[in-house]
């Protein structure tokens, strides 16, 4: 009999958790498995959490979740194909939820049966050696701080790359009279009432925290992108400029000539494969991108192939994707799909991430990625799920934000796994100040 | 040839490094030494960084130290007996430098031999096991990061215990509407000018946070404390009460019935002594004190004497304390200091310890740790240095800050080095808003 380790239990080590429970419902016999999660708490990045910098036990928060967040797609894209919205909540619901109902949601699907048992929470792995066959991991038993170890067959790495910031330093930081912080500590944008924010960033998280500062109170927003801007119609008190030059005193000086008084500068500059817990010989060394390479399918360790990876990814697609890797991933150590020959593997990586290099626009890499998923889909025994509905739903949604970046939450769109269509929310994203699940899911 | 490792290159890092530079200088054959420092920077805690949480590596940030602090106890107390105030300066100085003029001293003592050759910068150890008579250490090249490992004879843990901070949950944190913070995240004041700031403790963190908010134009300065109020005579705009009941939206609401408007809390609860880097035999496990049990002469591991800690008890006496526990040590690794029987270990550490818990007030406290001190420096070479003098000092300064908590850094004191009084400082602490070397050291 194996014997499994799995670290993290955010949305993907439950993908990975979930595909065992349905072979062992099915009445297989499955390895023996134990998931380390370092949180008091299962979900990973959906857990909201008012510290920053270290935990009760002095380990690094890894959440980088705040308060007001709503989902930046539509959660059609990312329904679970065993796992209806419609069967959670008994009821249809608008298409972009808060923060605490995607929680609900994820966490509803693996509450039911045995799968808390097999997570050791508050436990941090401190070490892990491949030897003799084995890995070897030293972790830490955080609450009681001893340390423990094991040894297992198969390792799945689930840790997620959007908790440990990556905080580049720009001239003046060291003597600005303000606060410097990255947008993994931005907790609350009611902090920023008042206040002159600069983000800096062109991605998801300058998007979103800018929109948050504006639409909670800031004073004024100003937008620093590096190479290419977001380029949205930006509301009143919003604008985006080119590039930090320095901060002089109090005074953000943009590569344009920009000159802006600020209070707070937000550094929306994305986060670090960050894999500290792992000897050398095992560790992704990647930038965030959509097919990171040593990965076969995505998952499956080039050097070493008792060794997976998931949602190591850049993504648009999530949590169904996940679901496809951590499905492949259980057959994998399942033996129930069995590794090509060495060269047909490099072949296969090669060749995605060729395509991934020419990749020029969303519209394209979101088809890339929605083959990618089709192609796990296809060789396993994940449920129906319509990914060509999801590739129309991501353009549309695109496009929406190109329309009216204010707007586009309040759109609806279709399910993939039941076809049933989202109501309208009754209040538009830019009005809503409470995002508490009660509120969203009830009558106004 | 013995071979020597030393985990951090702060005060106490720096100390031992510094006392094998003088057997080295005398013509003694010294052992192989290798110290890990994570920052990219020597000086450890003196080190200022606009960073808080992670590095630009991903890893944890060690400084606790903020804009505009001054020392807050005279300078004469923590003089190395080897290189003087005066020395370094080239004329005397007043008695409560600021940050960066204390940073300067400590360095000045080790930046002219080759001392920090021997220091691995960017380099954080990872694990620490003992086995077959030897420490292995497994270390990652944070720049590279790779992963490396290597052999020692001896390890001195210098790691300081103020860089891992201890944050307890208070009711009401996790939908306070404004922001939650440690005194190791405290950067500036500045920050807080206009607001009203809730610091909770009452220790030299919370006393000195507190007044440099009130100092740099907090609307209000709240102070909470856990079992006793400091006490000092505080400036308007401050006030001590008891206990954080629990936060209500806005409100801080405490023990004592005082509602106050929040916009800030700041957590000055403490630092861990934290040591993840070592195996679970290696770890001393303590709580801040001023004789933590089970190191020999506070020093020499009970368990293993080759296992050295420096620098890990509460502190009134510093730089110097840390020198001869330094000084010992080194003699302890030259075998020119033999270890008495266990039973005598036992017996000496049992004697300090309950000696330690019998004190009441901070004059006892100052004699236990001064007593403790010198009896360090008699079994050592460490050079000449007035202990009576720096006992005495301290008490002074003690009722100094009774008297008057924003004028005791004005006072003066003598060199228990030199002899040499300190210069008046030209500018009052409560009226000196600009804390740089060169507005210190200059005539105004």
């Amino acid at each position: 009999m194996s014997k499994v380790a799995i670290i993290g239990a955010g949305p993907c080590g439950l993908s990975i958790l979930r595909a065992f429970e349905h072979l062992e419902k099915k009445g297989e016999k499955i390895p023996e498995i134990v998931c380390f999660e370092k949180q008091e708490s299962w979900g990973g990045l959906w857990n909201y959490n008012w510290r920053t910098g270290s935990d009760q036990y002095g380990d690094p928060v890894p959440n980088s979740m705040y308060r007001y967040l709503w989902s930046n797609g539509p959660k059609e894209c990312l329904e679970f194909a065993d796992y209806s919205f419609d069967q959670h909540f008994g009821k249809s619901i608008p298409s972009f939820p808060p923060r605490e109902v995607l929680q609900d949601y994820i966490l509803g699907r693996v509450s039911k049966g045995n799968i808390k048992n097999k997570i050791k929470f508050n436990t941090r792995v401190i070490n892990t050696v491949y030897r003799n066959d084995k890995f070897e991991i030293n972790y830490q038993d955080k609450v009681n701080d001893k340390t423990l170890s094991d040894t297992f067959d198969y390792l799945v790495v689930s840790t997620g790359h959007f908790s440990v910031p990556f905080i580049p330093e720009y001239e003046g930081m060291s003597s600005f009279p303000g606060r410097i912080m990255h947008s993994h500590d931005f907790r609350d944008a009611e902090e920023f009432r008042g206040k002159n924010v600069i983000v800096l960033g062109s991605s998801y998280s300058a998007e979103d925290v800018a929109l948050q500062c504006n639409k909670y109170g800031a004073k004024s927003v100003t937008i620093g992108y590096r190479h290419n801007p977001m380029g949205f119609k930006w509301p009143k008190g919003m604008k985006e400029v080119h590039y930090l030059d320095k901060l002089d005193g109090k005074k953000a000086i943009f590569k344009d000539g920009t000159e802006q008084d600020a209070d707070v500068v937000i550094l929306c500059t994305g986060y670090l494969h960050h894999f500290p817990f792992l000897d050398e010989s095992l560790k992704l060394k990647t930038h965030n991108r959509l097919y990171p390479p040593k990965l076969y399918k995505g998952v499956v360790w080039q050097d070493n192939h008792k060794l997976l990876y998931l949602g190591m990814q850049d993504q648009f697609h999530t949590f169904n994707m996940f679901d496809c890797q951590a499905w492949f991933a259980r057959d994998v150590i399942m033996d129930k799909i069995k590794m090509p020959s060495d060269d047909e593997i490099d072949k296969d990586i090669n060749k995605w991430v060729s395509m991934e290099e020419k990749l020029e626009n969303p519209d394209q890499m979101i088809d890339f990625q929605t083959e990618y998923t089709k192609e796990l889909h296809n060789i396993s025994d994940y449920p129906k799920i319509d990914f060509e509905l999801i590739r129309k739903h991501f353009k549309e949604w695109e496009h929406h934000k190109v329309e009216d970046i204010l707007t586009y939450r309040n759109k609806s769109f279709s399910s993939p796994v039941t076809g049933s269509v989202a109501p309208v929310h009754h209040t538009p994203w830019e009005k809503a100040m409470d995002d508490s699940m009660k509120t969203f899911l009830n009558k106004r």
